[in-house]
């Protein structure tokens, strides 16, 4: 099983999978009624390679990294085989966060430092293997935010650094401020959302080679169930008929199959909270998707043929 | 008064106060009747520490600069307290040049130089400051500006140059050519134009370290006077909320200190013609907006919830 | 004759003429009915200093390079005096290549050098002055890439490499891995079709100091005979007024003058299969519209004033 899902190289001492994990709907899921659950997630994505598990302070209302970390304790061991990913800068109204009036972005460097503080008290682990910036901030003094790296990173609480959601000229910016590379960049894509493999970020990432991670990787539930979704409907046959194919279980390893082909050598985060959905993804990394598929998917995606 | 405004540093020899004054509206307004008006706006705005006086050969169907010049000849010892800044590139259609037949753009040698030995002799000065190019030209070649701005630099008839309304990729060919830095880029920025917020532009500004001046900081007459704006209906209730919370005069002052705390530390170029608005508007400087407050501001401007 | 036609240095040992000529409807022309019609073709370019010849592996369903080298093999004398382009990538289904299922593009090292060498036996020539990468391939690879071109490069197969149809940040990727420059970027580009003008494209060529080409100079036939297009309609009057003003035989010469006063000093490439079109384009590099024209040419060209 762990031939299947292999290792991307982000930095010098930093490798994730090729599939991550994300913890984002670890407390709405009903698939999740506590610590065991949560545990054998744990167990399953480490079974079958997958290390990289991916956090931000904000879901789940601010619970999620909470409700994980009280199932890590229980197995301790288990943290130094992962690499925890965390992020910060959103503030959400929510009744964890009382202060908040509107859903607004925080750069500053008090802020960074508290949550990542409060990220490893909830995570209950002593370091953030990569803490990303989750939305840019128009307010984002990069001086600013390059001080707090330093700061978390001589301090041992954080490793590496990333953002989320950045688009080229952001990246550059903050960039420029850094003495070590940004790590990644985690962005939405997938076949219903193609936006960053034709506006620039895949290139910057692939010049900079920057290995960039993916949310969503699936466009949520309209590739599976909406009904109105007219691209989703156009997609569902040529995945359907790929997945017999390729002889898979399912269209979403073939969607997942889709990405992994990226020339950026993107990493998807799978939102699942079924360990057989997580075993059934990990098919992907084992599906080399002929050139002219992965033109018949894209051209199904976008409606029209290649110019 | 002058403690409200203070310095933003654009070169190793030039700084700009973090308010400008612009003479756009100079010879339109019916607040301006001749040269005492002029010379009492100059008074007000040095004594209150504006010291950057933002200026166009074509302001006033080229005749601002004249009429400026007319009223700084009267207070000549004045001079030395500002900061003189103008812009050349646009040719009008109008009776002081006859032989324009269309609006267009001239970047040339000859048009810069003959432009800026006009400006100087209707301000009455012997040098400027800052010359911006106004527009970019779709037939700019580069290397010419270049040249153009290394005669006027050793002529001593120009101190530093700069740009208006420069997309990204135009500020990074021109700069490419510079052996000095571009020291602001001028463009249209407010509540109603957020444009270089979100396009990349003031992200290059902060990245290159280049301080950005804004036109039309209050988004015009929008603002204040029109009924059918949706956007500026939106606006108005939550600047007014904010103006009773932050203790001001007037929604204006709450509209530029919103722009006052971008990253990119941006120097709002005052139109008004009164000596009354010009000491309000200082006030807001003094008003550091609360980050929440920063996005309640925001999200009516785009009319939806940051992501 | 040749004194209207100059040259374009794009590196050390290469130059192209100021236009070129482009083989694209080579097979599908009424004009072209054999061997000697091509060779017509050859040497009224030659003599007018158009020494530059794209072609593309795919036009003419896969067939027009091999029309043209069954044309070149009785004239061998001229391929020296020729710059021959030719371009790989695109995968078109159409019967000459039975595997192709879907239309895509094909960056792989095996696809490009073998591309090359079906283009060298079909042109009958030994050597290919500049190979163009002919749209951006969203699965490329650009190490790759690279190391296809150093291979063609070390086998003398290819002298210089450039692309086409590739945005900015497209551009940036591939060039980071070169360890030449990219010679050139043929774009879409005319009166009818501004976007490499405005998108940033141009600014970069110019910035880098690379020629682009540009195809499709006149939009294809809209600009003469579509009754329906509006902006068609609209330049068709300016265009005629400049004709007799500037004294040349047609609008194209016109809309081609106005191409070759972009500053990054493009090379467009005539589609015309007859002698008499190419002889009368020359025409053009006689022209240098006055910046007023030319401006009234893009205010047409926009259908509203320049701001």
């Amino acid at each position: 099983m762990s031939a299947l899902v292999t290792r991307r190289q982000l930095a010098e001492n930093l490798s994730f999978s090729s599939l991550a994990w994300g913890a984002w709907r670890l407390r709405t899921s009903p698939d999740v009624s506590g610590t065991n659950d949560i545990v054998r997630i744990m167990e399953t994505a480490l079974d079958l390679g997958i290390t990289t598990f991916d956090h931000a302070d904000i879901y789940g209302n601010y619970g999620c990294e909470d409700y994980f970390g009280e199932a890590l304790a229980t197995v301790p061991h288990l943290r130094n085989q992962m690499e925890i990913v965390t992020k910060c800068d959103i503030a959400l109204v929510c009744d964890a966060r009382p202060d908040n009036r509107i859903n607004h972005y925080n750069t500053t460097k008090p802020h960074i430092i508290k949550s990542v503080e409060t990220s490893l008290a909830n995570l209950r682990i002593d370091h953030i293997d990569t803490l990303l910036i989750h939305r840019p901030d128009p307010l984002m003094l990069a001086d600013e935010v390059a001080d707090a790296f330093n700061s978390l990173q001589q301090a041992g609480k954080v490793r590496y650094f990333g953002v989320s959601n950045f688009k080229p000229s952001q990246f550059n910016l903050l960039q420029s401020r850094l003495d070590q590379p940004l790590v990644t960049n985690q962005v939405e894509c997938s076949v219903l959302e193609l936006g960053p493999v034709f506006d620039g970020t895949f290139d910057l990432m692939q010049q900079n080679r920057v290995t960039p991670m993916i949310w969503s990787p699936l466009g949520g539930a309209r590739l599976f169930k909406d009904k109105d979704d007219a691209v989703a409907a156009h997609l569902r046959p040529i995945l359907e008929e790929m997945r017999v194919k390729y002889d898979v279980a399912g269209i979403a390893e073939i969607a997942i199959a889709w990405l992994l082909a990226l020339p950026c050598q993107p990493i998807p985060v799978l939102g699942t909270m079924k360990p057989e959905r997580i075993q059934a993804a990990t098919q992907a990394c084992n599906i080399t998707l002929d050139r002219q598929d992965w033109f018949a998917i894209l051209v199904a995606a976008q409606g029209h043929p290649v110019p």
